[in-house]
């Protein structure tokens, strides 16, 4: 069965998934594009034979869509999910999964009353090589209880629109749900310590920023967000566990020896980092909406988490103090204890 | 436009490649499969809605079949892979081309006689993103004239059945033909010495083997190929130029601290090391016969120089001399001088 | 010239030293020993035909005496570095310079006094060729200006007597002293946050520790101090600035390839780790004095520092605050400001 | 007991030893050098105390001379060594031991016919920690049974009086010499194959060398000799066993990210890559001739096989052809079965 997928939001990343699910991933079919620019989802739409949808709310109602793709603005992302929950398909929806933790736990309620499973947020570590085989590594027991993490995310540079809240909101929020799968917990504060910031760069950005986290285990993660680090797109994530360490791996490179020096390259952007990592979200992805399943990726949990800590961290950089996420006891419906 | 595929051959690398070609690569569909075992060729075509076809001339004629791909018993390639350039369809021939100097000739004739590319060769490793990266670091210069390269190959053990030619034939005849396409030279020379062999496999087996060849350049090559090495399946290439060295990265692995050691994973089988070379290699192939184009890949001429080299390091192996691989000069239809 | 050097503590640390200086260091005897257990002293001094001192106060006093080397019980220091100033002798004093930050500005008030340097603290780190690479690569300003430093300091484990203070007094002071050094800034301000506590060693020990550092110029520095990591003995250093980073390098170990894995190995102990450094130390704080020259290594001015900067660190573990470490001005007499 | 050496040759290397002697190592003193050139002998011999010997002889004979150390021209080894046997004294002689295989002869019988060990050759790298590192995994049975090895000798460049056959000679002989030592077997054949080579230097010269040793074992050694590789002094080296592998560690150097690049600094020559080594030859030489004891480093023995066995690959070299190094079998005095 192809599983035939509706677009919402023709940007650069909807293109970008638009030509990962056609000429990528099998068993899948993108049939219909919208976006608020109608001409953008025209373009988009032409190359891979779909139709233009008058709306999110047209495209999701219609018949030649079996699940959703939400890759518009993020504010309109709540109104699409829940949506796309009402009509009982299944969306995919690009982090975060909304712009507000109220939004969030409204997709939550909405998903938990309709009874089943439908809504994936768009994470794409937990797909990547390097964390998985980092998780083996923790689940076997090898490296003992994990007691800290250390983490970085730096980018080269971004552009000027980027603002100090979006280091967490942006940046650091694929850490934050990275770490909650990692770990299998809960982050319950958060902290940002801020250096002296980067002269390379715009004078209103606070970059870099130092986030500690802890854990309802008591699990304490540092996370150096530097996104105008200049030399490379970094990522960065060592567990010490009571009885050793594991660290990602670097992307693999080939060593060369010239000029007194041995190096390798350190990668210049994400897409090139996490392309194998977007190629197997999807597959598993389509293959699951194909089986007739619920999805097995970030939940609509895990976007609500991401956002509520993602939002206590901004809070934290803005009033000098370590800030309690408040992250609600995780219902039955999501796997939680009760 | 599906490009349908018709496999002439279901053993275990057929039905590897026809996972691949329904469940990993778009824009292809197994439609027929045929096997000298009739109800081995049913079971492999059944999971993918292919039919099973008489024999591989049936296969090759049929409508349904747009290009062909032959992972049968080795002996029986030249014949299928004549068949199909006499069909004037496109045919993607596990290695090797053919088991004979002659029968390779046979095909570049027929080939060159039809006057359009038709064949290539599964050689995967020039689709792994490791020799490829070596291969761009090569052609930039930025190691000057290349001099020198130094090669393992080593699996973690073999089967009785494996005899002291396969160290050329089936083992170091992939680093044959990915050095010759890694330095754009030829092989005109090689000679095999062989260390005492180890004594935890079979008696009747010369292992390792250190294999020397010497391009039409100057070049010089030692691979050591040592198929009973127990610790993993290791892939070291390293080329030395006049001026740096590029080196094979191994793959990206976690690394883990415990208990007095720093340690990353070694592979255990080349499926594992190897898989995205061979979607890759897949990919691209049907890339190019979705477009009515001449294949990229190893060619015709690239089985017979691989054929003709291993053939001529048996010798050496078998008279303990330095044997002349005597290739031809390359025709201009292959990309040669003239 | 031979120095001749007396050494007031012969426990283990004192022989360790007494062994470096009469067998691996040149250009200096040891001639005279005291302990505080006068047998100890005998043993220690017989091998390099020491004799033994009475005290402190006669070694330091005594003709034969050309320098003082101090590495007796912490809380004595003071008092033999200040008689040593006082005899107008140089002195080495392993660490602290003194247990309280008011002794050890007692120190640094009689040595200004006396108008010239006499004292060296026992810092071995900066002496580790590792961290004088890192040093000099940021002294390049190949990464730009120091932004953010993470480091670890992991011992595989610690005695039942090692308290929960010592983490910052005992152990962290070295990372402390490296790096006020490394980054030619100092420290203004510390916070401790706690992780849950390893369960594999006593339960009142808060290990592992994370201490933020703050300096002058506005780096913020986690450390991770971690004395039970079971693993191994393991220094951490990453320095990263505007324009890249610099990571302090793991000693050199071959590479061994055996069972799926490769491996190096990781220290166990600091003496193995830091023997060149240690070497190193003493060649350097011996040649100043057998040239009649002040020190250049760690002076009693980075004794204070780091005994200040450790105390806050204690507080801030025991009152859970960030405490300012209210580091006084560096007079002009230790290369300050004023 | 301070030792009392003697040194014989005053060029670079006499110097750069006489400072080790007498500024690094303990426990001895440089009373006597002597020189074809006297002014040398005299520049050398001022800073240290030393006198001014008339010759080889002299110094030998004379009471303030307890050990000597020849690092004259080579081919004045022979007599140097066979009068400090005859005077029953020590002697340390840089390599070669003598030019020709049957000076070395004379130098064993002679050594035998005394009866007690007086030699030791100036082969350090089986000082060096990580060759020594290395031998304790070989020996300790971890990759079983050694089978093959591959080594690199790379150096940035040599002057133009360096010719085609001191790249056996005075290059390969470090390998020839460790690698004897560190398989404990014998070399019986050498061969060299020559790659076109280097634009980048003198047209006189074979640069790069492939020199493929074989042992009595049966282990078959692979060894580039490299001396305008350009980029760095490199030493590589890679025992492959029945088991697993074990490769020479590269030395330790901070790594640094900057412009895409994740790089690590290698050495640009032998002086500092060996230091340690060299080092901790003397040490250990001066340790054993206080003691009174033989000398446990590279024999008169090793000597005479490093010569005979580099000879044997000029003369392959030369020929082209595989050569017996028709190593005698090695007396009991040496060690020998016999």
């Amino acid at each position: 069965m192809t599983v035939r997928i509706g677009v919402i939001g023709a940007g650069w990343i909807g293109r970008e998934h638009i030509r990962r699910l056609t000429g990528t991933v099998t068993g899948t079919r993108v049939t219909a594009v919208t976006d608020i620019d109608r001409s953008r989802a025209a373009e988009a739409a032409a190359p891979v034979g779909a139709r233009v949808a008058a709306d999110g709310a047209e495209l999701i109602a219609s018949d030649d869509v079996d699940a959703v793709l939400v890759t518009s603005w993020g504010p309109t992302h709540a109104e699409h999910v829940l949506n796309a929950i009402t009509a009982g398909k299944p969306v995919f929806c690009e982090k975060p999964l909304a712009t507000t933790v109220e939004d969030c736990l409204r997709i939550t309620e909405a998903e938990t009353a309709n009874g089943r499973r439908l809504v994936q947020v768009g994470f794409m570590r937990r797909y990547d090589a390097g964390y998985r085989q980092m998780k083996q590594v923790i689940d076997s027991g090898a490296i003992g209880e994990p007691l800290v993490v250390h983490c970085a995310h730096r980018n080269p540079t971004v552009p000027e629109s980027y603002t100090s809240d979006m280091a967490a909101l942006d940046t650091a929020v694929h850490e934050v749900d990275v770490l909650r799968w990692l770990l299998d917990d809960e982050i319950v504060s958060a902290q940002v310590v801020t250096p002296r910031s980067t002269r390379k760069r715009f004078a209103h950005l606070r970059d870099p920023q130092i986030m500690l986290f802890e854990t309802a285990k008591g699990v304490r993660i540092d996370l150096e967000v530097f996104v105008n680090c200049q030399y490379g797109y970094d990522i960065q994530c060592e567990t010490v566990g009571e009885e050793g360490l594991v660290r990602l791996p670097d992307p693999a490179s080939p060593a060369v020896r010239t000029a007194a020096a041995h190096s390798t390259r350190v990668p210049t952007d994400w897409v090139g980092r996490f392309a194998d990592a977007f190629d197997t979200e999807f597959r598993e992805w389509v293959a699951r909406v194909a089986a007739g399943a619920e999805p097995t990726g970030p939940s609509a949990w895990d976007g609500y988490a991401a956002t509520a800590i993602t939002r206590a961290t901004v809070t934290s950089l803005q009033e000098d103090r370590t800030v309690a996420t408040d992250i609600r006891p995780r219902p039955a419906f999501y796997g939680g204890a009760a």
